[in-house]
């Protein structure tokens, strides 16, 4: 099993027997989400934005316009992370102090580069779109050229890393048992609703399948 | 209309038309969740939590355990920001330039305090448990002293805010609308499944109303 290296920045302090470090458990979270929380250091302060991104091996790609001044200061930044998670469920027991909730979370640490060459950029804009909704790009028309002019796309590679996952059920004190609470778990989960076409010729066309495969996998 | 001050953590860069700084809506969207993404500089990095908050007026309340070197470290940093989004839906445009989401989110500023007074403490647990599932805190079995003391919990004081929402249709280039690409929005929304008992007395329990009431509101 591949693993990342353990450092001060990625190791669980916390509840340390739900951390995996290995590479295959942190890649699945990133598989099931588009949205991360990108956090950098802006003067000081701690910024986190939430920002669609893309993924190929141990790469992450995030884009933005160039007109975004956040984002060409996280690319003048030596530092960021970025943080996924999907929430699972409410863990409801009978106190209050071991309330808490099932989720699957990774966070990532390393290194922005900004992408230049535009055949890279293109194919990094098209690998976001899929990673979003699978297959959609081929249906799209071409970006231009003005469009990507306008796009800052940036490489994040994965220096290290860690995930975190609860998915069982209450643990409640063993004297709690006997009391007369209800306890138990509120699955949660993020669905997607019936597409809605935009006016025009898409209200005259049939809903192509990776758009209703999306609804499917997500309903 | 009572706003936010602006500076320069809080201007909305990019987008400034979906920015707004005004408390009510900035307020809608702590309402709306209970899962926030704490950002703090930890030896130079950013790191982004997720956790969950309770919240009255302009503060956010945080716990977690007294042996969790993390909010420790939290506690110990003077600049802390939280980001609270909703995903709403997938903007499937004609061109991946287009392409975006539906959201509404809140970036916060401000202040940790540790909170000491014990009765404080737990009149702050009762507003985090609440703030999750309304209600709730009252069935369950009171906080013992112990417990009381295994828990840290941190105020949080909104010094300046900022909320961008985008919530439209596809925004196409007008030549684009010619184009024979299917084009629409996917909503996505959280939603809570059927509450599942746990072993014991509450297989028996009717579910309580606070807990159905939590489900019906997010089915």
């Amino acid at each position: 099993m591949k693993e990342y290296t353990k450092d001060k920045r990625n190791r669980v302090k916390r509840g340390a027997n739900r951390a995996l470090y290995d590479t295959e458990s942190v890649h699945k979270i990133l598989d099931a989400n588009f949205m991360g929380y990108v956090g950098y250091v802006y003067d000081g302060y701690p910024i986190t934005i939430p920002m669609a991104y893309g993924k190929k091996d141990d790469k992450i790609y995030i884009h933005g316009s160039t007109a975004n001044r956040m984002l060409t200061s996280i690319l003048e930044n030596e530092k960021i992370s970025m943080t996924v998670m999907n929430l699972d469920g409410l863990v409801l027991a009978r106190s209050g102090f071991h309330h808490s909730v099932n989720y699957r979370s990774a966070t990532l640490f390393g290194n922005l580069k900004k992408v230049e060459n535009d055949k890279e950029k293109t194919d990094i804009l098209e690998n976001i779109v899929n990673h979003m909704v699978k297959d959609r790009w081929d249906s799209l028309r071409p970006m231009n050229q003005q469009e990507l002019d306008r796009t800052l796309v940036a490489e994040f590679t994965i220096e290290t890393a860690s995930a975190k996952v609860r998915a069982e059920g209450v643990g409640d004190e063993p004297e709690d048992y006997k009391e007369e609470v209800w306890a138990g778990i509120v699955p949660i989960k993020q669905i997607a609703e019936y597409p809605i076409a935009d006016k025009g010729l898409p209200q005259k066309m049939d809903i192509p399948k990776h758009v209703l495969d999306y609804y499917q996998q997500n309903k």
